[in-house]
């Protein structure tokens, strides 16, 4: 997708051939830059610190991130560090399962590799493949979901399709396309107008700052609203559909998704909003059944909630909005029911949150994860 | 109520005799100041831009309005005055009912007097009469919705009974007590202890700055989450109850109030929470039903969802939040159904949120407003 006109992506591998390169997301929108990764504790920390974010993104950025490890480990014995360094980075997030599938999938891989092997180049080919592999993914995503806009689109063929979304499920959540996004790319391609409702998503503003952002970028109209503003659009028939992205989805269909997922959910279903999540599938997680008791939510620092960042005129500067002294908690995510979601939106397809019907999709297609 | 461990109140009469102060609501937490209104126009722009804000405090602030206004009528035709200055400052906002009864309730009093009467006097007396008026109803508010409280420690005494609102009903909202902070502070009279879960509220972040404030003064233990939390935190079974203000209800018990609280209504609805609008009667709007279809609701400028102001350290600053360009939308109140609300607290008593209920309260009392 487009940041200035330029077509850009995420990350990317740098020139010199031992680092990557990945768009500094803390900074955006309101500037462009990249940090440079050349050790796994840069991947590491580009992970804690959020300068990539988005599940899909924080997969491949770990993927790399195991290859820059990789580049220091001894050759004759590179077992203790694959080890070390695969559990250092599965250690940054604990909620998107994406990190983890990604890192178990280049150990188990690597780990079958015989003593002497070049595992830094298997681990590049591996982290290429899973990045590519997103970057099939989300634009199968937007293959599928466009149908929902563009039968939304039939019903009302008079104006924009209004969709309503969470959080950034961006293409810069993603390596491009995105997932959320996804079908609104693609309706782009199709002539079909759609107008997007960006919640800010508190604390972090990842729906003011790069949702707002990359959306304008692609010139698709769109408004910023604060976090409370959907269930009075939705009460109002100002809402078509509303997708999101999600970091892990159980095999019963629960969404653990941006804190304030579930809110919009719930009034999504009291007005008889269709409410999608996308992903890839790699982002579901079979081993859990019920979200709401099994999925691990990542509590963060408190300094998200009590202080924003902004452009002042030339200049990010950070405020605090809270009384000194007052305390805050933040909680990362939420998880979305089932019983709240009409229906996931995979590379595979459509598929109903539920049970049987994910093990039918996964089952149905070739490579499910 | 304490700040600085100075009693205060939100409202009083400046020592000349013609003038009015209010604290400043815009400057806090960061700064304490007060603001001095020598004329409607003061009094007027004192409400659109948010010096004072909350439905009680609005109406006092337009009836001392009214007063100063009534400095500069001819003393001989007092009339046209009236009308037009009361049009003015019922235009100042238009989702709080409070505002427009206490307006409507001196126009009719001084509107029966004689020519040559002493309007000034009457009018100070009226705007006197409404502030002792709604400080008394707070107390009451809160000695009614203490049990609510006493009732959830009976049930849980090893722990503070954790409650969540949202906005600023607080005595900043009001003239001392609050609405819905009237039930704690009574309980911290009691020794009951509370733990207050404070939602953000953005745009204007009244939680955050004004609810934390007033807490954080008073020794009331609380927490400021982002609006996006209160769900998971109802999942997780850590709130007892929830207890928000309102700006209007109507006569069925459909509750406009800060956007935002339906989305916390109907996750209170989703986890068996009991959710409580505090209020006096006088927000009651008996001429309307549907509170959804029938309330105004208030569209503010853009520019409080794409910038934030907050302490950098040394002075206020506002920061922009959002990408150059993307436009913003910023509706100022919601109605959440009487469906989803446990109950009114008015200072007649506890209530259902239903018309027969309300009607009957209503008549049941002496000084029905």
């Amino acid at each position: 997708m487009k940041i200035h006109g330029e077509n850009l992506t995420t990350i990317w591998e740098g020139a010199d051939g031992a680092s990557v390169e990945v768009l500094d997301q803390r900074v955006l929108p309101h500037l462009v830059e990249s940090v440079t990764l050349r050790s796994v504790s840069d991947a590491h920390r580009a992970i804690v610190d959020m300068t990539v974010r988005g599940a899909p993104l924080i997969g491949v950025a770990a993927a790399y991130g195991l290859w820059l490890a990789s580049l220091c480990w001894p050759a004759r014995d590179f077992r203790p560090g694959l080890v070390r360094d695969a559990e250092y980075l599965k250690g940054s997030r604990p909620t998107a399962v994406n990190l983890a599938w990604a890192i178990d999938t280049l150990v188990a891989e690597v780990g079958a590799l015989p003593e002497g092997a070049d595992v830094p180049s298997a681990l590049l080919a591996g982290a290429r493949r899973i990045r590519e592999r997103e970057l099939a993914h989300c634009r199968a995503i937007g293959e599928h979901g466009v149908r929902l806009l563009e039968e939304a689109h039939r019903r009302a063929p008079g104006r924009p399709v209004r969709l309503l979304t969470h959080c950034n499920a961006g293409w810069l959540a993603c390596i491009d396309w995105g997932t959320a996004t996804a079908p609104i790319y693609v309706a782009q391609e199709r002539g079909i107008p759609v107008e997007v409702w960006v919640d800010e998503t508190r604390p972090r503003n990842q729906g003011a700052s790069l949702t707002a952002f990359e959306l304008g970028q692609q010139g698709i109209e769109h408004h910023v609203i604060v976090d409370n503003v959907g269930g009075h659009l939705m009460q109002h028939g100002l809402v078509d559909l509303c997708i999101t992205g999600a970091d892990r989805v159980t095999r019963r269909g629960d969404a653990a998704n941006k804190i304030g997922t579930y809110l919009k959910a719930l009034a999504a279903k009291d007005n008889h909003v269709p409410f999608y999540v996308a992903l890839p599938s790699s982002t579901l997680d079979l081993t859990l059944g019920d979200g709401v008791a099994e999925i691990p939510i990542e509590e963060r620092g408190p300094e998200e909630v009590t202080h924003i960042t902004g452009w002042d005129g030339s200049t990010l500067r950070t405020v605090r909005v809270t009384p000194e002294g007052s305390p805050a908690v933040n909680y990362g995510f939420d998880v979305t029911p089932a019983r709240l979601i009409t229906g996931l939106i995979t590379e595979r397809g459509l598929c109903a949150a539920e049970e049987a019907a994910i093990l039918r999709m996964l089952r149905g297609a070739p490579g499910a994860p």
